[in-house]
């Protein structure tokens, strides 16, 4: 029997696991992370509490398979560096694969995108266990997300399924990437407030929840879907706006990719059924019918671990394909 | 040296060709099609034509690898079937690889969506030939494309690439596929044939182009584009509308598949680099920064020919695979 380690690294933290070959988890755990220094420590910390635990469980790093790895910024994956994760103090090309080589000898290891690790964790055990093509949409701070075309991450040149910023709105709201009017604009955590502030403060819906924004409350993005769910005008209004315009999205996603599952993840996700309803009906009304027909929108099922299960999942995916 | 039987499946005929194993053409020819009784003689037709050139060439059916071709219609890649394709007769599955394997024997046969072929063609021989990752879009009656992604057919559950029918507009027109506002309804020969009648039959702009309009005379598509690259107002107007909304869409196109190269074929290119630095522009200003930098628009560099070449790789990327 072989093993897999996972690890899905955070600003604050990174999660380690400890996998079997079909990717059942016996022991899951928690390292701090620090951006201290340009984070040379991150990979060595890791390290060490890796070695610790195979030993605990009596094994040998020769037990295991690989180790698969999600990181923020963009990942070069031929040369194992990562390059932009602020978070951890890596702003230029940080060699990552060098170093755990350096520490660990000729081990496999393979590194991916944080998003992408978390596509391949929902669809290896997750809302879209059963099928080779989906797609996972995360709703944070942002919006993220991964796909999967026929068992395989898409990657293109270097950054496919940069799903956030596709273009919701020509000349919308200003993103953080430089470009204009992204869907993560309007579908985030970050966008949904935007939209009911700017809606309560123009007062171009009178309700409970604007009026609460008028009194300077300081209002969550849970607040506001609660509030849509019991029918305050103002909770309405911004969610069918919201989830419009990420309908639209992912039926441009359902034509290009031809998906059979669409999975909706991340902090707003918590929504639950209402969410999925909402784009469920503009998906219906705007996709093209061959690609809609056996679509299925769904939520996401492993929170965070979905990350730390795809990081092992894509150990098993690039043995395959080597 | 191996062969590789190409063909590329049409309403009135089938253009077949052989190439060598570097997919140089050393004949390439046509046969009629006819949908007459249900399109039954078609595929006998076609497999006595080529077994009538290669007996011609001194060669002998074990001397070729396999049959690549491309189909109107949906196709079944398991199955071997191909389903409504009216202008072939074949109106329900009709069964391709059975009726091959009927009259070859045991011999290897692909059958892949034409618009699918045409991309891998350009990316084979033609405008994308130096790419792993590379998108096709064809601006004809209609709008089609393909999508190679790590130098493989896209193809998602079964008809992936449908980029004709990315939503460009919400409630925009009626489109052929039962929903509204595909890019199909804007940026084809007939979408933007349609907007210059409109806009010129409700006088919303004046122009001699509108002027011919009004005067009820029979309008092509190149009198539009060439009426607009002389600065025509209305021509100006409608090219300026049906390539920003096709722009947008390549923006999104670039966002979830991230190629190196869009390449732009059918009719409509025939405007040549006007159309490509209308689009340029549009993606230039509307794509998340990283997934536009090193994108590349070109021309398509094959015309008809595409579909032929793009069949014969099929067969080279599908023996490369199992």
């Amino acid at each position: 029997m072989k093993f897999i380690i996972g690890i899905d690294l955070g600003g604050t933290s990174a999660k380690l696991a400890l996998f079997t070959e079909d990717l059942e988890a016996i022991k899951m755990w928690q390292v701090a992370t620090s951006s201290e220094d340009h984070g040379w420590k991150i990979v060595p910390n890791i390290v060490k509490a890796l070695q610790a635990e195979i030993l605990k469980q009596g094994l040998d790093l020769s037990d295991c398979l690989g180790i698969g790895m999600g990181s923020p910024g963009a990942i070069d994956r031929r040369k194992g560096t990562v390059t932009g994760a602020y978070n951890l103090g890596w702003e230029t090309a940080y060699p990552v694969k060098e170093e755990f080589k350096h520490l660990l000898g000729d081990f496999p290891v393979y590194i991916e995108n944080d998003a992408n690790v978390a596509a391949l964790g929902e669809q290896a055990k997750g809302a879209a266990a059963d099928t080779e093509n989906m797609v996972l949409v995360t709703l944070g701070t942002g919006v993220g997300g991964g796909i999967v075309c026929n068992g395989r991450l898409l990657t293109g040149q270097a950054s496919a399924g940069e799903i956030g910023h596709m273009i919701a709105k020509v000349d919308g709201p200003p993103c953080t990437c430089g470009s204009k009017g992204c869907i993560e604009t309007i579908a985030s955590a970050t966008g949904i407030h935007r939209l009911a502030e700017e809606k309560a403060l123009s007062s171009q819906v009178e309700s409970p929840l604007a009026k609460r924004f008028k009194l300077g409350e300081d209002i969550s993005v849970k607040a506001i879907v609660d509030a849509a769910k019991n029918g305050d005008a103002l909770g309405e209004k911004v969610m069918k706006e919201a989830m419009g315009a990420l309908g639209i999205t992912l039926s441009q996603l359902a034509c290009v990719l031809n998906p059979e599952k669409i999975v909706i993840g991340g902090g707003v996700a918590n929504a639950g059924q209402y969410l999925i309803d909402q784009l469920q009906e503009v998906v219906e009304a705007n996709t093209y019918p061959p690609n809609r027909r056996h679509l299925k929108i769904l939520l996401a099922q492993l929170g965070n671990d979905a990350g730390v299960i795809g990081a092992a999942s894509l150990v098993l995916k690039e043995r395959k394909r080597s």
